[in-house]
Protein backbone atom coordinates (compact mmCIF):
# COMPACT_ATOMS: atom_id res chain seq x y z
CA UNK A 1 0.00 0.00 0.00
CA UNK A 2 1.37 3.30 -0.70
CA UNK A 3 1.70 5.51 1.90
CA UNK A 4 0.46 8.55 0.38
CA UNK A 5 -2.36 9.21 -1.70
CA UNK A 6 -1.49 9.93 -5.54
CA UNK A 7 -1.76 13.71 -5.50
CA UNK A 8 0.05 14.13 -2.34
CA UNK A 9 2.89 11.99 -3.40
CA UNK A 10 3.11 14.63 -6.71
CA UNK A 11 3.44 17.84 -4.92
CA UNK A 12 6.23 15.80 -2.26
CA UNK A 13 7.64 14.52 -5.27
CA UNK A 14 7.38 18.32 -7.34
CA UNK A 15 9.02 20.20 -4.38
CA UNK A 16 11.81 17.23 -3.48
CA UNK A 17 13.03 18.31 -7.03
CA UNK A 18 14.13 22.27 -5.55
CA UNK A 19 17.42 22.56 -4.33
CA UNK A 20 17.85 22.30 -0.82
CA UNK A 21 15.09 20.70 -0.39
CA UNK A 22 15.12 16.93 0.88
CA UNK A 23 12.38 14.67 1.68
CA UNK A 24 11.55 15.77 4.88
CA UNK A 25 11.22 19.17 4.03
CA UNK A 26 9.43 18.49 0.57
CA UNK A 27 7.10 16.34 3.41
CA UNK A 28 6.89 19.57 5.58
CA UNK A 29 5.96 21.67 2.56
CA UNK A 30 3.30 20.23 1.07
CA UNK A 31 1.47 19.49 3.97
CA UNK A 32 2.03 23.34 4.86
CA UNK A 33 0.11 23.81 1.49
CA UNK A 34 -2.53 21.79 1.94
CA UNK A 35 -3.18 23.40 5.25
CA UNK A 36 -2.85 27.03 3.80
CA UNK A 37 -5.95 28.75 1.82
CA UNK A 38 -6.65 27.95 -1.54
CA UNK A 39 -5.90 31.83 -1.71
CA UNK A 40 -2.06 31.55 -0.76
CA UNK A 41 -1.41 28.16 -2.95
CA UNK A 42 -3.19 29.53 -5.50
CA UNK A 43 -0.76 32.45 -5.72
CA UNK A 44 2.55 30.21 -5.35
CA UNK A 45 1.00 28.52 -8.17
CA UNK A 46 0.52 31.28 -10.33
CA UNK A 47 3.41 33.32 -9.46
CA UNK A 48 5.70 30.43 -11.03
CA UNK A 49 3.93 30.03 -14.16
CA UNK A 50 3.98 33.61 -14.06
CA UNK A 51 7.72 33.89 -13.63
CA UNK A 52 8.42 31.44 -15.85
CA UNK A 53 5.55 32.84 -18.58
CA UNK A 54 7.49 36.64 -18.27
CA UNK A 55 11.35 36.19 -17.50
CA UNK A 56 13.60 36.48 -20.30
CA UNK A 57 17.40 37.17 -20.03
CA UNK A 58 18.71 40.81 -20.89
CA UNK A 59 19.60 41.12 -24.48
CA UNK A 60 22.82 43.44 -23.62
CA UNK A 61 23.83 41.77 -20.35
CA UNK A 62 22.24 38.80 -19.65
CA UNK A 63 20.30 39.65 -16.73
CA UNK A 64 17.45 38.05 -15.73
CA UNK A 65 13.95 40.11 -16.23
CA UNK A 66 10.24 41.13 -17.78
CA UNK A 67 11.61 44.07 -19.49
CA UNK A 68 14.02 44.09 -22.17
CA UNK A 69 16.78 45.57 -21.63
CA UNK A 70 16.63 45.26 -17.90
CA UNK A 71 15.83 47.81 -15.54
CA UNK A 72 19.71 48.71 -14.95
CA UNK A 73 20.78 48.48 -19.03
CA UNK A 74 18.26 51.15 -19.65
CA UNK A 75 18.96 53.07 -16.81
CA UNK A 76 20.58 56.01 -17.89
CA UNK A 77 21.97 57.55 -14.10
CA UNK A 78 24.15 54.53 -14.05
CA UNK A 79 27.70 54.77 -15.29
CA UNK A 80 27.86 53.10 -18.60
CA UNK A 81 31.32 52.95 -19.27
CA UNK A 82 31.96 50.20 -16.45
CA UNK A 83 31.16 46.37 -16.26
CA UNK A 84 31.12 43.99 -13.58
CA UNK A 85 31.62 40.71 -14.69
CA UNK A 86 29.60 38.04 -12.89
CA UNK A 87 29.27 34.14 -13.37
CA UNK A 88 25.00 34.44 -12.57
CA UNK A 89 22.29 36.63 -13.01
CA UNK A 90 21.83 35.87 -8.93
CA UNK A 91 25.29 37.65 -8.64
CA UNK A 92 24.28 40.87 -10.01
CA UNK A 93 21.29 41.14 -7.14
CA UNK A 94 24.21 40.73 -4.29
CA UNK A 95 25.70 43.58 -5.73
CA UNK A 96 22.55 45.82 -6.32
CA UNK A 97 21.95 44.76 -2.70
CA UNK A 98 25.34 46.15 -1.32
CA UNK A 99 24.71 49.08 -3.63
CA UNK A 100 28.35 50.61 -3.81
CA UNK A 101 28.22 50.27 -7.49
CA UNK A 102 26.83 52.23 -9.86
CA UNK A 103 27.73 51.08 -13.76
CA UNK A 104 26.27 47.80 -15.48
CA UNK A 105 26.94 44.55 -15.37
CA UNK A 106 28.02 41.42 -17.52
CA UNK A 107 26.65 37.86 -17.21
CA UNK A 108 28.88 35.25 -18.11
CA UNK A 109 25.94 32.62 -17.28
CA UNK A 110 29.15 30.05 -15.51
CA UNK A 111 32.58 29.78 -15.41
CA UNK A 112 35.58 28.15 -17.35
CA UNK A 113 35.42 24.33 -16.60
CA UNK A 114 37.47 22.18 -18.82
CA UNK A 115 36.32 18.99 -16.67
CA UNK A 116 32.64 19.59 -17.08
CA UNK A 117 33.36 20.39 -20.68
CA UNK A 118 32.52 24.47 -20.32
CA UNK A 119 34.73 26.28 -22.80
CA UNK A 120 35.13 29.74 -23.34
CA UNK A 121 32.11 29.80 -26.44
CA UNK A 122 29.58 28.05 -23.77
CA UNK A 123 29.89 31.18 -22.20
CA UNK A 124 28.93 34.69 -22.94
CA UNK A 125 32.22 36.15 -23.69
CA UNK A 126 31.89 37.30 -27.72
CA UNK A 127 29.50 39.10 -26.45
CA UNK A 128 31.68 40.77 -23.64
CA UNK A 129 33.97 41.92 -26.11
CA UNK A 130 31.45 43.45 -28.27
CA UNK A 131 29.99 45.53 -25.55
CA UNK A 132 33.39 46.58 -24.97
CA UNK A 133 34.35 47.35 -28.33
CA UNK A 134 30.74 49.30 -29.59
CA UNK A 135 30.07 51.13 -25.78
CA UNK A 136 33.64 52.33 -25.11
CA UNK A 137 33.73 50.64 -21.82
CA UNK A 138 36.63 52.16 -19.40
CA UNK A 139 36.85 49.24 -16.82
CA UNK A 140 35.59 45.66 -16.65
CA UNK A 141 35.36 44.37 -13.44
CA UNK A 142 35.78 40.68 -12.88
CA UNK A 143 33.75 39.27 -10.10
CA UNK A 144 33.97 35.78 -10.70
CA UNK A 145 33.65 33.81 -7.76
CA UNK A 146 37.11 33.34 -5.79
CA UNK A 147 37.46 29.46 -6.73
CA UNK A 148 39.22 27.33 -9.06
CA UNK A 149 37.25 28.06 -12.24
CA UNK A 150 36.43 31.45 -11.18
CA UNK A 151 40.33 32.28 -11.01
CA UNK A 152 40.84 30.56 -14.45
CA UNK A 153 37.83 32.57 -15.88
CA UNK A 154 39.06 35.94 -14.61
CA UNK A 155 42.81 35.25 -16.12
CA UNK A 156 41.03 34.19 -19.74
CA UNK A 157 38.93 37.03 -19.20
CA UNK A 158 41.39 39.64 -18.47
CA UNK A 159 44.39 38.10 -21.24
CA UNK A 160 41.82 38.27 -23.84
CA UNK A 161 40.50 42.05 -23.18
CA UNK A 162 43.36 44.00 -21.97
CA UNK A 163 45.00 44.29 -25.19
CA UNK A 164 41.65 45.81 -26.00
CA UNK A 165 42.62 48.98 -24.45
CA UNK A 166 40.68 48.99 -21.49
CA UNK A 167 41.31 48.90 -17.52
CA UNK A 168 40.96 45.38 -16.10
CA UNK A 169 40.33 44.81 -12.53
CA UNK A 170 39.57 41.87 -10.09
CA UNK A 171 37.56 41.87 -6.66
CA UNK A 172 39.98 41.98 -3.63
CA UNK A 173 40.57 39.14 -2.35
CA UNK A 174 41.58 38.65 1.14
CA UNK A 175 40.11 38.65 5.07
CA UNK A 176 36.78 38.87 5.40
CA UNK A 177 35.04 41.20 7.25
CA UNK A 178 34.30 40.17 10.98
CA UNK A 179 36.63 37.12 10.63
CA UNK A 180 39.28 35.95 12.75
CA UNK A 181 42.60 35.11 11.89
CA UNK A 182 42.50 31.68 13.91
CA UNK A 183 39.91 30.49 11.73
CA UNK A 184 41.09 31.48 8.15
CA UNK A 185 42.11 28.68 5.93
CA UNK A 186 45.52 28.91 4.41
CA UNK A 187 44.81 29.82 0.82
CA UNK A 188 42.41 32.75 1.91
CA UNK A 189 45.50 34.00 4.32
CA UNK A 190 48.11 34.01 1.74
CA UNK A 191 45.71 35.83 -0.41
CA UNK A 192 45.45 38.87 2.11
CA UNK A 193 49.27 38.54 2.66
CA UNK A 194 49.94 38.90 -1.59
CA UNK A 195 47.21 41.49 -1.26
CA UNK A 196 48.59 43.43 2.06
CA UNK A 197 48.59 46.91 1.29
CA UNK A 198 50.24 50.61 3.11
CA UNK A 199 48.11 52.18 5.92
CA UNK B 1 14.64 51.54 -7.91
CA UNK B 2 13.71 48.26 -7.50
CA UNK B 3 16.29 45.34 -6.52
CA UNK B 4 14.53 42.65 -8.36
CA UNK B 5 11.51 42.58 -11.52
CA UNK B 6 7.91 42.48 -10.86
CA UNK B 7 7.41 39.03 -11.49
CA UNK B 8 10.37 37.73 -9.81
CA UNK B 9 9.49 39.50 -6.57
CA UNK B 10 6.44 37.64 -6.59
CA UNK B 11 7.44 34.57 -6.88
CA UNK B 12 10.15 35.24 -4.27
CA UNK B 13 7.48 36.48 -2.18
CA UNK B 14 4.64 33.57 -2.47
CA UNK B 15 8.22 31.39 -1.90
CA UNK B 16 8.94 33.19 1.34
CA UNK B 17 5.42 32.60 2.58
CA UNK B 18 6.47 28.65 3.17
CA UNK B 19 7.63 27.63 6.50
CA UNK B 20 11.67 27.40 6.86
CA UNK B 21 12.23 29.22 3.87
CA UNK B 22 14.03 32.68 4.44
CA UNK B 23 14.74 34.92 2.18
CA UNK B 24 18.17 33.56 0.75
CA UNK B 25 16.55 30.59 0.41
CA UNK B 26 13.36 32.07 -1.44
CA UNK B 27 15.90 33.66 -3.95
CA UNK B 28 17.70 30.26 -4.33
CA UNK B 29 14.52 28.46 -5.46
CA UNK B 30 12.97 31.37 -7.49
CA UNK B 31 16.43 31.30 -9.38
CA UNK B 32 16.58 27.41 -9.58
CA UNK B 33 12.60 27.29 -10.91
CA UNK B 34 13.44 29.98 -13.62
CA UNK B 35 16.36 28.14 -14.70
CA UNK B 36 14.55 24.75 -15.03
CA UNK B 37 12.52 23.35 -17.82
CA UNK B 38 9.18 24.91 -18.52
CA UNK B 39 7.84 21.20 -17.72
CA UNK B 40 9.67 21.36 -14.55
CA UNK B 41 7.88 24.81 -13.42
CA UNK B 42 4.97 23.88 -15.00
CA UNK B 43 4.61 20.16 -12.77
CA UNK B 44 5.49 22.35 -9.56
CA UNK B 45 2.46 24.90 -10.19
CA UNK B 46 0.14 22.03 -11.30
CA UNK B 47 0.43 19.74 -8.50
CA UNK B 48 0.12 22.40 -6.17
CA UNK B 49 -3.15 23.43 -7.75
CA UNK B 50 -4.03 19.61 -7.98
CA UNK B 51 -3.25 18.64 -4.60
CA UNK B 52 -5.04 21.97 -3.37
CA UNK B 53 -7.83 20.55 -5.29
CA UNK B 54 -8.08 17.05 -5.29
CA UNK B 55 -6.54 16.52 -0.78
CA UNK B 56 -9.60 16.60 1.60
CA UNK B 57 -10.01 15.40 5.37
CA UNK B 58 -11.21 11.86 5.62
CA UNK B 59 -14.44 11.76 7.40
CA UNK B 60 -13.87 9.03 9.53
CA UNK B 61 -10.50 9.52 10.83
CA UNK B 62 -9.08 13.21 9.41
CA UNK B 63 -6.35 12.29 7.69
CA UNK B 64 -5.37 13.87 4.09
CA UNK B 65 -6.55 11.80 1.70
CA UNK B 66 -7.62 12.07 -2.23
CA UNK B 67 -10.33 9.60 -1.56
CA UNK B 68 -12.89 9.12 1.07
CA UNK B 69 -12.84 7.08 3.26
CA UNK B 70 -8.80 7.44 3.12
CA UNK B 71 -6.57 4.44 2.11
CA UNK B 72 -6.23 3.07 5.69
CA UNK B 73 -9.62 3.41 7.17
CA UNK B 74 -10.50 1.61 4.09
CA UNK B 75 -8.38 -1.11 4.38
CA UNK B 76 -9.94 -4.07 5.69
CA UNK B 77 -7.05 -6.13 6.41
CA UNK B 78 -6.24 -3.67 9.40
CA UNK B 79 -6.81 -3.65 12.98
CA UNK B 80 -10.38 -1.59 13.02
CA UNK B 81 -10.53 -2.12 16.98
CA UNK B 82 -7.26 -0.17 17.89
CA UNK B 83 -7.48 3.76 17.55
CA UNK B 84 -3.95 5.71 17.53
CA UNK B 85 -5.11 9.59 18.13
CA UNK B 86 -2.80 11.54 16.65
CA UNK B 87 -2.37 15.25 16.71
CA UNK B 88 -1.73 16.16 12.69
CA UNK B 89 -2.14 14.48 9.85
CA UNK B 90 1.59 14.22 8.92
CA UNK B 91 2.27 12.02 12.00
CA UNK B 92 0.07 9.09 10.62
CA UNK B 93 2.56 9.18 8.14
CA UNK B 94 5.50 8.74 10.70
CA UNK B 95 3.78 5.52 11.82
CA UNK B 96 3.08 4.21 8.58
CA UNK B 97 6.78 4.69 7.58
CA UNK B 98 7.95 2.98 10.85
CA UNK B 99 5.27 -0.45 9.68
CA UNK B 100 4.76 -1.68 12.96
CA UNK B 101 1.35 -0.79 13.41
CA UNK B 102 -1.66 -1.93 11.76
CA UNK B 103 -4.83 -0.42 13.63
CA UNK B 104 -6.41 2.99 12.76
CA UNK B 105 -5.90 6.41 13.23
CA UNK B 106 -7.50 9.76 14.80
CA UNK B 107 -6.45 13.00 13.99
CA UNK B 108 -7.00 15.90 16.48
CA UNK B 109 -6.37 18.73 14.63
CA UNK B 110 -4.27 19.92 17.25
CA UNK B 111 -3.66 20.07 21.11
CA UNK B 112 -4.85 21.41 23.95
CA UNK B 113 -3.46 24.83 24.28
CA UNK B 114 -5.06 27.24 26.69
CA UNK B 115 -2.79 30.44 26.04
CA UNK B 116 -3.41 30.14 22.17
CA UNK B 117 -7.17 29.31 22.87
CA UNK B 118 -7.85 25.96 21.68
CA UNK B 119 -9.93 24.10 24.00
CA UNK B 120 -11.57 20.76 23.76
CA UNK B 121 -14.19 22.15 21.26
CA UNK B 122 -11.47 22.96 18.78
CA UNK B 123 -10.28 19.71 18.28
CA UNK B 124 -11.79 16.57 17.02
CA UNK B 125 -12.71 15.13 20.48
CA UNK B 126 -16.24 14.75 19.80
CA UNK B 127 -15.35 12.88 16.54
CA UNK B 128 -13.30 10.27 18.38
CA UNK B 129 -15.46 9.66 21.44
CA UNK B 130 -18.66 8.98 18.80
CA UNK B 131 -16.00 6.32 16.82
CA UNK B 132 -15.36 4.34 20.24
CA UNK B 133 -18.69 3.80 21.16
CA UNK B 134 -19.92 3.24 17.68
CA UNK B 135 -17.03 0.90 16.54
CA UNK B 136 -16.84 -1.16 19.26
CA UNK B 137 -12.76 0.15 19.89
CA UNK B 138 -10.57 -1.84 22.41
CA UNK B 139 -7.68 0.16 22.52
CA UNK B 140 -6.95 3.75 22.02
CA UNK B 141 -3.03 4.99 21.56
CA UNK B 142 -2.66 8.59 22.74
CA UNK B 143 0.51 9.74 20.17
CA UNK B 144 -0.04 13.43 20.93
CA UNK B 145 3.67 15.17 20.91
CA UNK B 146 5.49 14.64 24.08
CA UNK B 147 5.51 18.41 24.81
CA UNK B 148 3.08 20.26 27.46
CA UNK B 149 0.33 20.88 24.99
CA UNK B 150 0.95 17.23 23.83
CA UNK B 151 0.49 16.03 27.51
CA UNK B 152 -2.20 17.66 28.78
CA UNK B 153 -4.46 16.47 25.85
CA UNK B 154 -3.43 13.07 26.61
CA UNK B 155 -4.52 13.62 30.52
CA UNK B 156 -7.60 15.41 29.07
CA UNK B 157 -8.31 11.89 26.51
CA UNK B 158 -7.98 9.99 28.85
CA UNK B 159 -9.99 11.02 31.81
CA UNK B 160 -12.70 10.90 28.56
CA UNK B 161 -12.24 8.01 27.40
CA UNK B 162 -11.37 5.49 30.17
CA UNK B 163 -14.79 5.91 31.44
CA UNK B 164 -16.21 4.18 28.19
CA UNK B 165 -14.65 1.10 29.13
CA UNK B 166 -11.67 1.30 26.86
CA UNK B 167 -8.05 0.13 27.45
CA UNK B 168 -5.81 3.59 27.00
CA UNK B 169 -2.07 3.63 26.39
CA UNK B 170 0.55 6.32 25.58
CA UNK B 171 3.51 6.29 23.30
CA UNK B 172 6.23 5.36 26.10
CA UNK B 173 8.63 8.02 27.08
CA UNK B 174 12.39 7.79 27.54
CA UNK B 175 15.96 8.10 25.90
CA UNK B 176 15.92 7.97 22.46
CA UNK B 177 17.61 5.12 20.79
CA UNK B 178 20.84 6.18 19.55
CA UNK B 179 21.38 8.73 21.94
CA UNK B 180 23.87 9.34 24.70
CA UNK B 181 23.37 9.99 28.53
CA UNK B 182 25.91 12.49 28.91
CA UNK B 183 23.32 14.96 26.19
CA UNK B 184 19.82 13.67 27.43
CA UNK B 185 17.78 16.85 28.79
CA UNK B 186 16.69 16.37 32.58
CA UNK B 187 13.32 15.94 31.87
CA UNK B 188 13.53 13.29 29.15
CA UNK B 189 16.10 11.29 32.00
CA UNK B 190 13.27 12.13 34.43
CA UNK B 191 10.92 10.08 32.27
CA UNK B 192 12.96 7.37 31.65
CA UNK B 193 13.67 6.63 35.32
CA UNK B 194 10.01 6.53 36.24
CA UNK B 195 9.16 4.67 33.23
CA UNK B 196 12.08 1.67 33.72
CA UNK B 197 11.52 -1.71 33.08
CA UNK B 198 13.36 -4.80 34.56
CA UNK B 199 15.05 -7.02 32.22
Amino acid sequence: MPIYSKSLQRLISALHCLPGIGPKSAQRLAFHILKSSRAEANELAQSILAAKEKMKSCSVCGNITDSDPCLICDDSTRDGSTICVVEQPQDIFIFEKMGEYKGTYHVLMGALSPLDGVGPDDLKIKELVTRIEQDKIKEVIIATNPNVEGEATAAYLSKLIKPLGVKVTQLAQGMPMGSDLEYADEVTLAKALEGRREI
